[in-house]
């Protein structure tokens, strides 16, 4: 069922959609005020992917770049639009609906930020049913829609056209490079496809989840209820229906350096009464969780951070000596873990040596 | 006056584009190959732009990357091709020629591939009147015609555009990270102009002026004559009639890297019975020469090579230990000397304190 989204909703998406990020993905706080500002006292429509007629014309709109450069490179608002528009213009034909390609971190605002300047609305669902930090490791890709062309626009209206065939790599690869030259950030339109190709490829509903985990978290702090227990309930009837408390402590150590156009590096956590350690890795998004050297989560599976006291999640760049932490392990989708899945967004992706098993089944 | 163009040309016009190249521009005798496989018996019509049509449409074709990789990274020969097609289909209008964006190098030959698999007529023009090494060296861009959109096409059929409107600047560090991307090599379409532009903006003659210097030097040679009084007697009735012997000496230090896409460097020349040096600075192309520590020619004059024996022009990379080489200043033509061309490709442009001074008024 196709729904409403006004400004009022903001925050508790941004809260969701950092917890989706998993660490990286862009702090969705400054895209929330982005949408905020366009949008005004307005609503945007977003479309649920069963309600899509096959015919229609969906062009998911994102950001591109290295967050630790998105936080502090703030966009004008209008650049996503402009990437729409040029695509469309490549294309010669018009968009009847934007879609994230990421529901985590700043790529869940940004296709509100088109909706919100064109009057489009957004497909409730996206490509990465989290986030990742490539433009190949999409459900859409995985399952046959090609990332190009892709449009990619500067905030000085630079625009690109990048088109690499069915080489969704390549694309990532050339599209990189040209968001480094930018300063480290340009916005995005790409894997255009009919209502058809949305309904066989994308992760289904996870705007209305993403809001639903942020408005879970708030209210279970107001009712001094912990995090964990509404995340879980929230997340039960979804297809992300296991979560599991990976570890809890605090943060003694950080690394993070921004090269190639990413922020990669690695965190460790330190039980509060013993000197057992977690140490999570990542590049961009937490990749692998290691408890005591001994692997308990791994990608593509969720690997969260929230801070205790007020269950908000934590992104890789906001990581901090002395916070007081839970580390989360969340299960994804099963058109996540196929084989052609895990071979595009898996451990091996990443170039990890350890293998795909399923947070749950470390039970 | 148009003319036709055979494979027997071939020789020469890549002699005479090596010279024309002031070290840089990648070695024309690869490309000369790939026209002479493309172009079989048939010939190329090249066309005086006295007698284009106002409105006629021309889209320049080009090579773009470092020398040091064009040397070992040959093309399909289908790829500058594809990226004239890549920007017709952009534009939404075809071309009735294609012209060089530089006389000098590899890109003396890039458009006669395009010519001989199309059948388009060449331009007899250019619009660096030499070899630089940035897009935006170019006269077409000092007297208004703008780069953009430019088309880029890879050797597995990658095709880019980038429109960044009237920055050249930003157009031609847009495609340097692709081409860098694409392994180092990438070709290129852009300065798309009606025939009424050309003749605005284009260095004139500047084909027929490389074969005419290759093959004077050819003939000098089988003459036992001076490579350098041919070169004079040549240039003298051009736009390019200044011809000065800088220095003559053995090579006797060369430093080179490929850096940021670009093969930057020295060379140092030690005279044959003095003590005294000639120390000449690369970008690409020869940026500066000094003599016993004062500047003797400066960019965009021409800084060219040339070995003593044979006369034949030497580029940066085919710079080696021992070579018995005549270094000679030439000047360029009055429209590469305005104002507006040296801050886009005079001393200031390559980050030189030095001030331009012309080649001829040192006598």
């Amino acid at each position: 069922m196709s729904w409403t989204l006004s400004a009022a909703d903001l925050p508790d998406l941004a809260r969701g959609a950092t917890l989706l990020g998993t660490g990286g993905g862009g702090d969705p706080y400054i895209g929330s005020k982005l949408v905020e500002r366009v949008l005004g006292d307005r609503e945007i429509t977003i479309l649920d992917p069963d309600d899509l007629d096959d015919d229609m014309f969906v062009i998911p709109t994102a950001q591109m770049g290295a967050p630790t450069v998105m936080v502090e490179k703030i966009p004008a608002g209008t650049e996503p639009t402009l990437a729409l528009r040029t695509l469309e213009a490549h294309l010669g034909r018009t968009a009847d609906a934007t879609m994230p390609i990421e529901c985590g971190g700043i790529n869940s605002m940004i296709p509100l930020v088109v909706a919100a300047e064109t009057g489009l609305p957004v497909v409730d669902a996206d490509g990465m049913g989290r986030a990742f930090p490539e433009l190949s490791m999409e459900t859409f890709a995985v399952y046959g829609v090609n990332g190009s062309p892709l449009a990619l626009a500067g905030e000085r209206g630079e625009q690109v056209i990048i088109d690499t065939g069915a080489d969704n790599r390549q694309m990532e690869w050339l599209a990189r490079g040209i968001t480094i030259r930018l300063g480290g950030v340009g916005h995005i339109a790409e894997y255009a496809m009919t209502g058809a190709e949305v309904k066989r490829t994308a992760v289904p509903r996870t705007i209305s989840m993403a809001l639903d985990l942020g408005r879970a978290i708030r209210i279970a702090r107001d009712h001094h209820r912990p995090a964990l227990d509404a995340i879980a309930d929230t997340l039960a009837p979804t297809l992300y229906p296991h979560v599991r408390e990976l570890f809890t402590g605090k943060v003694t150590d950080v690394e993070r350096r921004t090269t190639e156009g990413f922020a990669k590096g690695r965190a460790t956590i330190t039980a509060f009464s013993t000197d057992e350690t977690c140490e999570i890795s990542f590049q961009n998004e937490n990749l692998i969780a290691r408890r005591g050297g001994e692997v308990v989560a791994i990608v593509p599976d969720l690997i969260c951070v929230i801070e205790i006291e007020s269950g908000e999640p934590i992104t890789t760049e906001g990581l901090r000596y002395g916070q007081r932490v839970r580390v989360l392990g969340i299960s994804t989708p099963e058109m996540m873990r196929t084989p052609d899945a895990l071979a595009a967004f898996g451990p091996v992706a990443f170039g990890l040596s350890e293998s795909f098993v399923p947070v749950e089944s470390r039970d």
